[in-house]
């Protein structure tokens, strides 16, 4: 397979699950056009016209290339970051996006899958509701334990390792920063915890995943990290 | 691919979610030992040897027959039971369970994400905490729109309908004999309300997927009946 018609890549900055789309898209070189979409101010014509469940990211794939508001009867709406990710992954297998082993390609679904689980869990008990970072850290430990000695999750960088990055690079801006609904001080902390020996692999790992290509070309920290300042789910009160 | 190497399943048939790697095992032909692992009263050896998270299902995939409680260092396992269909589905490609149009298996995914989500949800509320019954009903409507005006969910039988058919069934089963935690009688009249004509494209679906011969193959009304009836997580006090 090849690309067969237009992407239209609905989307927004702050949003890891799309940053995942977003590398996908650039590690495949394909030809898509993105829509910014701000939840909180989002236009009526995306529940109606893009995806009923009215969340990010979406795309719309194939047929020609149409107006952000009015796709085409020739493009499928797909949603939800991990199934795009590899459906583009599929779609463009000269990428080597999907390892070619079928337990290669189990045991990073298996990876993706703790970070959505443990990883999500952690991240939103600490950083959205002020818990303590005990869970986080143990999030972090259990994705830790998964890794090799050496390199990506399961070896060469793949769709396991696009479904990390992105919340693993954001939370360490977040504690760096000290932002988030724990107590003052708190996210500096778990920032000096992670960079101890306990954590060395998965530091490095995060590391070696804002040095790939793909993940540099669709990473602005600064503008991220504005976007995040203000975001009124994650402040203290 | 093809099977190189043993494959030995960790089930239980209470499980829709061990269900699933059931028939996906039987629609390959695969060769594999199962062997029964009551979460109840389950064995100290299955989280030090097989998976420390200790859920069924999983396999153990490579390597020569193995003792359930001794898998060989040339076995692999793997767990979650979408991921272990998938892996089924690429290591024998000629079973077809994934459909080879990216498309379609995009949507086979949000099929099944749809399952994982809100069915799970709605049956969690219903048959476990004795929620009123339109939560699942909504379920069952949110799903029975995915589906093609005929067929199984994407057209031809794939790991989509692996995904729904042992929650459907098992769904189906309870309400007939009004077993879960809601009052007595919701469940003969939330069965009712599924024969109704609202829900008649997904009713026939669930007929179909009980008709395949994998999951005919795999499933065992009385006997899971049986098990259900005695499941102190579903009882009514």
């Amino acid at each position: 397979m090849v690309q067969n018609g237009q992407i239209t890549f609905y989307t927004h900055m702050y949003s890891p699950n799309c940053h995942r789309v977003h590398i996908a898209l650039e590690e495949v070189k394909a030809d898509y056009t993105p829509v910014t979409i701000n939840l909180m101010e989002k236009p009526e014509w995306y529940n109606q016209k893009v995806t009923i469940t009215g969340k990010i990211p979406a795309i719309t794939y194939g047929g020609p290339k149409h107006a952000p508001e009015e796709p085409s009867s020739e493009a499928t709406p797909l949603i939800e970051s991990m199934v795009i990710v590899e459906f583009l992954g599929e779609l463009f297998p000269a990428a080597n996006l999907i390892p070619r082993d079928p337990v290669l390609h189990a045991k990073a679904r298996i990876f993706a899958s703790v970070v959505d689980t443990k990883i999500l869990e952690g991240l939103r008990e600490f950083f959205f509701m002020g818990a303590p970072a005990s869970g986080l850290l143990a999030a972090f430990e259990a994705l830790q334990a998964l890794l090799p000695p050496t390199g990506f999750a399961v070896g060469e960088w793949s769709v396991a390792d696009i479904a990390a990055a992105p919340f693993l690079v954001r939370s360490l801006m977040l504690l760096e920063h000290d932002i988030g609904k724990y107590p003052v001080g708190e996210g500096k902390k778990t920032f000096e915890a992670l960079h101890g020996p306990k954590f060395a692999r998965i530091l490095k790992y995060v590391e070696d995943a804002k040095a790939w290509p793909s993940f540099r070309a669709t990473w602005d920290e600064a503008a991220t990290l504005d976007i995040w300042k203000t975001n009124p789910a994650i402040q203290r009160n």
